[in-house]
């Protein structure tokens, strides 16, 4: 079988393939072919016959066409304009959120058997007045253009959906914690930076306040749930194409203090306290908890707690603490 | 000011225009220009210098950025393709619901001022496992393409609105129940027919069953609800653009009931049964109660019974009984 990987030069979707490769099949079908499409990739990219590097822009549908063939079989679409980013270029958001959403549905309707498609949606498709702690029935009310994009997503793969042109699920992602590598444009970009920086020896200032909860899921869990959320039968999901998945509300304070746990208080002590206001301005739009039973029901798992999190992470990236 | 309703031809859209060329003006300006945009007219249209008459494509973006011009102040965008129809010819449907609405919200975007945008939205946004009794807080779960590409024109809506890009407002229409003229391809079309055929002393068949439940509004009221819609301040909305209209719930039942009472036993007499699976599979996906105390407490208006949206029809259509 053929899969596509949109976003597989980012750290999850590169991940992703290599627990794909690693794992060898989906549906009990070999993995023939894995394609990471994105517009950059790291140069030590893993060795493997199966695996074909697309460096091109997924809103281009010549690209599209090229990348999903008649015999693709799954699509895992992670590809995006960040949150910070889509909010700074509009057009540049709608373009990669949603333009190349269309194309990819339409290319995937006119493969040889509907495939099946996994999306990267999010929590930023909540906001304004919300409850403490949201359950399954909140109503998506995005206060970012990247959020109000995952949700005009999720319902246009809900309808390609309903009409058998695939079969589609929406995972709305927690914030990662810990992503490796740079900081980026993301507004969430702080929630990993506080333990990556710190842990790599790096002084990190921290735009938001200690009190300020996230809502998180570790990189372990995530490309479990992709690889679930695929795997589930199309009965699990029934007429509702999308679920809140699990994970775990940590304050920046609780995260540090189990930072110092994990690697020493020298190390928490990195972190400098520099407010910006208009990560803040965003963040605060952000859900802190959730209640994800239907999540939950259907096999989805959160991480124990953030010193875990963050000893997954010491040990997935080798770090010496 | 200038103002463009699109499905101008439409029997909604041209009473709105009448009504708005009676009335004079919007937010206290005068209306200087009502450009009605559709595929097609009847041919005894209102004779009134301020009225401009553009039959052409709403999907066409030369169309769009001729009809909407940097001195466009208000646009009420009720074309559309009907619930039936895009779900017969998805591609259709895509293109004049969705795709239209794109162009629609880029041109108003360029206008010298951010326009105030009225959408007609509908109660197809809900569906699947719905209460006896929605409210405000129902997530819209759309079983049909229409349903969706309206939910997903709300979204972008709120986020071009959000953006200060214009000051839209969408409105979830009940079904319209009386429609004058002719069936058409609405899965709702029998909810009119039944009124309308029999007052015109022609036979009719009913495609559903008679304790089918239909959230109605007249078209009185919706016309009243496109104008206060228009006129309420941005602050009434807040960050909701979007709100459930407030409607009755009339049974097929009581409906011919009705009906018996205003125009006589005997024209009740001329709907007869003929089940039709298909309109019966799309109908049955429809909510039939709400409680609407968001668009109540906003000002909006429902009618106060069946009987009185009869007299209605048979006033405003100077029909004889």
């Amino acid at each position: 079988m053929k899969v596509v990987i949109t976003g597989g030069g980012g750290f999850i979707g590169l991940r992703l393939a290599k627990a794909l490769l690693a794992r060898g099949s989906l549906m009990q079908q070999p993995i023939a072919r894995i394609t990471l499409l994105d517009t950059a990739f790291a140069p030590n990219l893993p060795s493997d016959a199966r695996l074909e590097i697309v460096k091109a822009d997924i809103a281009d549908a010549a690209v599209i066409e090229r990348v999903v063939t008649p015999d693709t079989a799954s699509i895992f679409h992670l590809a995006a304009v960040v949150s910070g980013g889509a909010e700074a270029d509009f057009d540049l958001g709608m373009r990669v959120n949603l333009d190349a959403m269309r194309l990819l549905l339409e290319r995937a309707r006119r493969a040889a058997r509907p495939p099946r498609v996994v999306f990267a949606s999010s929590v930023a498709a909540f906001g304004g007045d919300l409850p403490a702690v949201l359950d399954d029935s909140i109503t998506p009310n995005p206060q970012t253009s990247y959020g109000m994009q995952k949700v005009v997503s999720e319902y246009l793969l809900t309808d390609y959906s309903r009409k058998g042109f695939m079969d589609g699920r929406s995972l709305r992602l927690p914030t990662i914690v810990v992503r490796p590598g740079k900081p980026n444009l993301a507004a969430s970009s702080f929630a990993s930076a506080i333990f990556r920086e710190p842990l790599n020896g790096v002084a990190c200032e921290c735009p938001v306040g200690a009190d300020t909860g996230i809502w998180m899921l570790s990189p372990r869990r995530v490309v479990e749930a992709f690889i679930h959320a695929h795997e589930l039968p199309a009965e699990a999901w029934g007429t509702r194409r999308v679920v809140n998945l699990p994970g775990i509300t940590v304050s920046i304070k609780d995260g540090l203090d189990a930072l110092a746990r994990v690697a020493g208080p020298e190390v928490a002590k990195r972190v400098a306290w520099k407010p910006d206001a208009r990560i803040q301005a965003i963040v605060k739009t952000w859900p802190v908890s959730f209640a994800t039973p239907r999540a939950l029901a259907m096999g989805f798992k959160a991480d124990p707690d953030v010193a875990t999190i963050i000893r997954d992470y010491i040990a997935d990236e080798g770090i010496r603490v």
